[in-house]
């Protein structure tokens, strides 16, 4: 039996960022499969190519080690190499209907969790062993949550097909991209995902969520040629002059009248000695804006200022998509849905329709393309306090939210897959 | 008979900048014609695409009307529209012998004469009557010696052949590269060239000159698209960012350890209007350097750095090159030469090899084309005092170096002019 | 009497651009007078300090002198002397009341008219004949409606006090807070403003207006030192490098989260000659903000930019306020009563509560100042079409909304203007 | 006994960074202790507050505890806590006379040495055991020349005072002033500076040396405030956007017609994440000039424009020299001192006068102080073929050319201490 609060610290102890989900996805796997689910994990559940920011082989390799040591299942983790980690599985009921689907991401961040007495985990002896991570965003909730809906359903008890999506790197829009390319929501009829915390209350339930911005993430790199700053500066080809160019022309690209747009420059780093003409440079650049055309065309000017900011300097540059996010409009029915659902689950005293985000999400990409081929999704936001912001150091939440949160999550699942039409 | 000091006057009265010189180049054609030189103007003294910086056709025309009206010849004018304001005039000696040419430059400035009792012109009443423009070069002066070193010469009572240039826009360096494509100096054994002033005194010669700089001044325009500021800002093309960009990169190109460099952008002007979003800046950039090639390398990066900083904002760019000059290497025979002679000449007392300039001059052109034939060349400075400096408003000349110029040039015309081998 | 159509041609065919109005404030003064008002002008009406973007004394005394040639009275201009052509006139009813005032702005633009058959006024005549200026968004019309509504309240027939205000300079902001600034609002308890035109349709009446931005309009100097760029360019201070700085650095200042914000370079001029390092620039600036304290951060991190730009190339810098405007919420209760009396107006059928602007009105100082002492104040907009945009040379207005604009305008006065309470 | 090439390898194996010469600087002290020398170090060689570019508590640490580990002597350690690593010892000769000094810098590079078996310190067993670190640079071998240079004079067979400086932190120009300041040279009357190598071959001698560049190395710090990127832009301070126009201000800063310059931003580190307005950045710059006094006028711009660019955009900024070095100009009797007797020392067959440095070097403070107390002072080079260029990972020397500068220095010492005039 899936102990949701036992799996929830347990994950919380061990949080792997994002593509390195070796322990988490293959303990996913063991039970999915072990609760007669069929699984698609590794190669089947996420388009290689089409992967985002993923970590250097060396780290890769680090963090298969470590989930090897901390006992995760060898055969199983041997089809995740390289960062494979996402996981879809799904249960036939008893009878024909739509395919009705769940979505949680399992991602943590390299974020190192504090050791305060106040802070719960670390009170309680189940704060991060892995030195530098930490789930300070509540996945290993969303993860929780996740197999224990599992255990919920094995009895099948329904009509059309259950599908459960455990994504790897959420955290900075990687990993949803890549599985929506791989068509895994292709055949879905619903897809519902989640968030808990987020500014909320226990006992307050949003059944959607608006203001997503969609979002790109780049890294630029600047390549030149080094040379003797005292001796011969001519020769050289000064790859922070490209860069600072470019950094400066980014921020001066126009505001739009179309749209809210964000753009940061987060990181720059170049050079190497003081009397070498910097020869390398790289930074890495977000854009977001409430339109996704807007991002688009924000992204699109970012590099045709980086391309010429180096062109300028005689440099190479090549612009690489590390993360991305893309709008999301939540659909009405499936908002009222889980609304009407939550009003039936005990905990629940606070119902609204729509959450304001003001961030960005990649399960835009999968809600994207459930709609595209004719399914309808929602984002749904699940109260819980906490203590401190999203990100931080202190983040924890409130884990009496779990158990309502699946109880909701199986009366919606349970509700969806009724025979009938399979589209509303 | 030619009035040097009537003349000199004359032209400092009725001063006209780079190729608008129509008053002063048809009275040079009128008086060579009237003493047996043969005479080539207009198309066959100068290489109409090779010209730079050319004025624009209203004040080209506004110049040529106004000679009309200043009595110029009409017919002889007709030949120079568009600004074709070169002579060349030939005298064939009575027996064969070298070609041997001397170099005169006619052009104005615009600046505003002084009319301050203390300045001369203005207290003798030959001040520019051409309000805005001024002979503050001494080129009216040069211009005066060569008539009067023509009319010295009308004996040809030497072996070979005597060629005088008179060219237009030595300021900017617009003329020299112009008649030098034209070919004018191809068959010259000997090329004298000379210049007024330049920090001297009454009675210096120097023979020749050095660390003249080649130099390319371009014209550099960005064109982009407008949109309102506040209503659209995204859909303008901003030509002032493009422009600031690379106004700061091209100050930012590196130092040369191969040569002294210099660069400087003289002059930027673009927008129109507070709410519009700037679609057209203009600017004026000059490079330097001690060495040809180190110049040229230099005026390739700052195109490159033009084309990219537009294109990096998606504006047009055109770059044009409105002046140049090379650098120059004086023969030492001819300096040589020219100090023997002048040791002959009244009024010399202080000899001199090498002027040393610091400045451009495209008179550089004429000695390298003449040298690239096989020919020798010198530029030498003749001394006068100057009341102010070149190119200010009370610049002026010392009409007592006029006659000792004269003589020193028909010294060195009648030496070089004689039979024998052409070449030394 | 107020010939409408005649008094709007005559205008049109006379354009002053802001504070230029000579002859136009001449002819206010003297029209209302002539009709019995209290006529204030010249420094009577107007804050002489508080005024922005004043022209150049040249400017002004030309246009001055332009003036009296073209008949203006010579003992009314003379208050007006240096640009004073603000005019406010008042009107006692028969008995006490509130005060009631009118806003009509008198200035035109600096555009070449279309001499194009199909724009009306070259076709029938009365095309600007002030070359370079033009009525291009109908200020003719505001003042010749305001005339009109003169001479039809001249019976008093009303309870309180009728005030017209005609504001110069509404364009660019430079007129009206120098009008709130002499106080001439402080005691009005209801005040109307319009605008012609704004992409609406004969018979459209809006009540009231939104999305106004506030906007501040610098002019930046940058004072260096020249020297000359071949022979000693470290000696000179260079205002185009500061100049260019500043505007990279202000295009890139942050996007806010609280307010839509906009900022333009409009302008940049600076530097002499390809060889002097350029030692003067100007810039002209526009910030906005849909949030009036947005913008005064956002002017505020723009001169701290200008002047540590200036001070980073050790050049001197001036930052002066050209024009401004601020936001404005216009009171529901005179929306209303706007559109109550639109509908009895033959003519108008097309209702709506708020126009929305998204550009810029100097009326909002007055409105401010109006609502701060206690008033109300609404900016309706009155349908007409126009063939080209605002601003445009063949800008032009449906003269039929003349006549529909003084119904209206007397409806709402003589509403407004009976006894009681003075305030709602 | 002190053999010169076993000594030289075990420093090649053990290299010591700048300010962590620890092992190097205790050997050097025993060993002249030893040899009966009075020996200053620590605190009393050096002055603590004018050395520049001291590296953190920990690389000290850390290079300290290694000393201990690899047999360093405690106690002698324990007087140069904290990098007090300069030594300068004295012999007084058995007759009175001049002060009579030698310098050789100790120092080893932050370069991975090459394992490649083609170099000699990797074939033949004493590459680096400190791994990234290198001696890339010689001073191994000017370490070694000294100690058994010290060793040769034990004698005391001389008149005057025999004066020996072990020198730290040479590379980025750290440790010279310091010893400078803290007047270790004040009563020297003839000092002599080598350096082996630099493009030379054996038997090659060069009794001074030219154009060595004043320089100045800095880093700048810019400290700004952290804000969410897409939440409250606009309450950040963004440090990469004030160290990017630092950058791009401080190439663009004029070329010097005084005086050859360099300038090089040779590193620049900003911002953590994507999301984060960056908050901190770092920046190296190194300013280069032929003359002192431009050098300082560059480094003081540099210092106007790190300034300013923080301050534009609200940025806190500190300047800190970490390196420096100033010009030198070697005395002609000196030079023909060490020529005189490098023609008397078996191997030197090819004798200079003056090497053209090019770089920059701090024996230059020690030079101009002792030539402001009135000495004099030189700067040798002695030939070595070098297969890789100096600070490359290949470097090496001919360890053939330590025997004969020792030869050379014990002449060039007995020479110059004799008794009589101690100032020639």
């Amino acid at each position: 039996m899936v102990d949701m609060i036992f799996t929830r610290r347990d994950l919380h102890q061990h949080p792997e960022v994002g593509f390195t989900e070796f322990r988490t996805a293959s303990h996913v796997v063991k039970t999915l499969k072990s609760l007669g689910y069929q699984v698609f994990y590794g190669a089947d559940a996420i388009d290689l190519a089409s992967r985002r920011g993923v970590p250097a082989d060396e780290q890769l390799n680090n963090a298969y080690e470590r989930a090897i040591r901390d006992g995760a299942d060898v055969e199983t983790l041997s089809n995740m190499k390289g960062g494979l980690t996402a996981v879809v599985a799904t249960l036939q009921g008893k009878a024909p209907g739509p395919t009705i689907a769940f979505r949680f991401d399992m991602d943590a961040l390299p974020i190192i969790e504090s050791e305060d007495a106040d802070h719960i985990p670390a009170n309680l002896g189940f704060r991060s062993v892995y030195d530098g991570n930490m789930h300070a965003c509540g996945h290993d909730g969303h993860t929780a949550i996740g197999l224990a809906l599992a255990e919920r359903m094995t009895d099948a008890n329904f009509a059309g097909t259950l599908k459960l999506i455990f994504q790897p790197a959420e955290e900075g829009g990687r990993g949803a991209y890549a599985m929506a390319q791989k068509g895994v929501v292709n055949d879905v009829d619903k897809l519902f995902c989640l968030h808990l915390g987020l500014d909320t209350q226990l006992g307050e339930i949003y059944g959607g969520s608006t203001d997503f911005l969609a979002t790109t993430k780049l890294m630029i790199e600047f390549q030149g040629v080094p040379s003797h700053a005292g001796a011969t500066p001519e020769k050289g080809r000064n790859a922070l002059l490209g860069a600072a160019t470019a950094l400066l022309n980014i921020h001066a690209l126009p505001r739009f009248s179309s749209s809210t747009t964000r753009i940061n420059v987060g990181l720059l780093q170049g050079g190497t000695a003081l009397n070498i003409i910097p020869y390398y440079a790289k930074m890495l650049v977000e854009t977001r804006a409430a339109d996704k055309d807007a991002n688009k065309e924000l992204e699109r000017r970012v590099r045709v200022i980086a391309e010429n900011s180096a062109a300028m300097h005689e440099l190479d540059c090549s612009v690489t998509v590390i993360g991305e996010a893309t709008t999301m409009t939540c659909d009405e029915g499936l908002v009222e849905l889980v609304l009407d659902e939550a009003r039936k689950v005990e905990g629940f005293s606070s119902f609204h329709h729509y959450h304001k985000a003001g961030a960005s999400e990649d399960a835009s990409f999968l809600i994207r393309a459930v709609q595209e081929h004719g399914g309808q999704a929602t984002y749904m936001v699940i109260g819980t306090p906490i203590p401190a912001p999203h990100h931080n150091q202190k983040f924890d939440i409130d884990e009496a939210a779990l158990p309502m949160a699946v109880n909701l999550l199986e009366r919606i699942g349970r509700r969806a897959l009724t025979g009938g039409d399979t589209r509303e």
